[in-house]
């Protein structure tokens, strides 16, 4: 079963990155809400400290990359609304 | 340390809302990432199993609510483009 964890980890992380590169490439926001990017980002560093009670290298790993993704995507809607 | 675990799960299943909020009033979704949506909502069924197995009150509720909000926004996107 550690393999869904794994499958599960590597999809919610990897989905991030389209959306990211999106925004990145046409700094278009307008769609994107501020306040999920903004409630997500501490929620996602709130699954990594408790993914590190769990001891799960899959929540800790995707947790560190999805968090990366989420400012990148928070950081182009505050510039660009 | 099970509180982070609601805390977490209560930040990033919550931050859905407002997005999908946004998206059903504007019927504007042109900035949203179908392959955002559709890896992402295939990855929360698979956490949904993976808490199943952890016996993670907090992994289970959440993922079943966010797996909710990511396909009303999903469907959104289907639908405006």
């Amino acid at each position: 079963m550690e393999i869904i964890g794994w499958i599960a980890a590597g999809l919610t992380t990897i989905s991030f990155l389209p959306q990211a590169i999106k925004v990145l490439r046409s700094n278009e926001t307008s769609s994107i809400s501020l306040w999920m990017y903004s409630i997500f980002s501490v929620g996602i560093l709130c699954w990594l400290i408790y993914g590190v009670y769990l001891k799960s290298s899959q929540m800790i790993i995707s947790n560190l990359i999805t968090f990366l993704f989420a400012v990148i995507i928070l950081r182009a809607k505050v510039k660009n609304g």
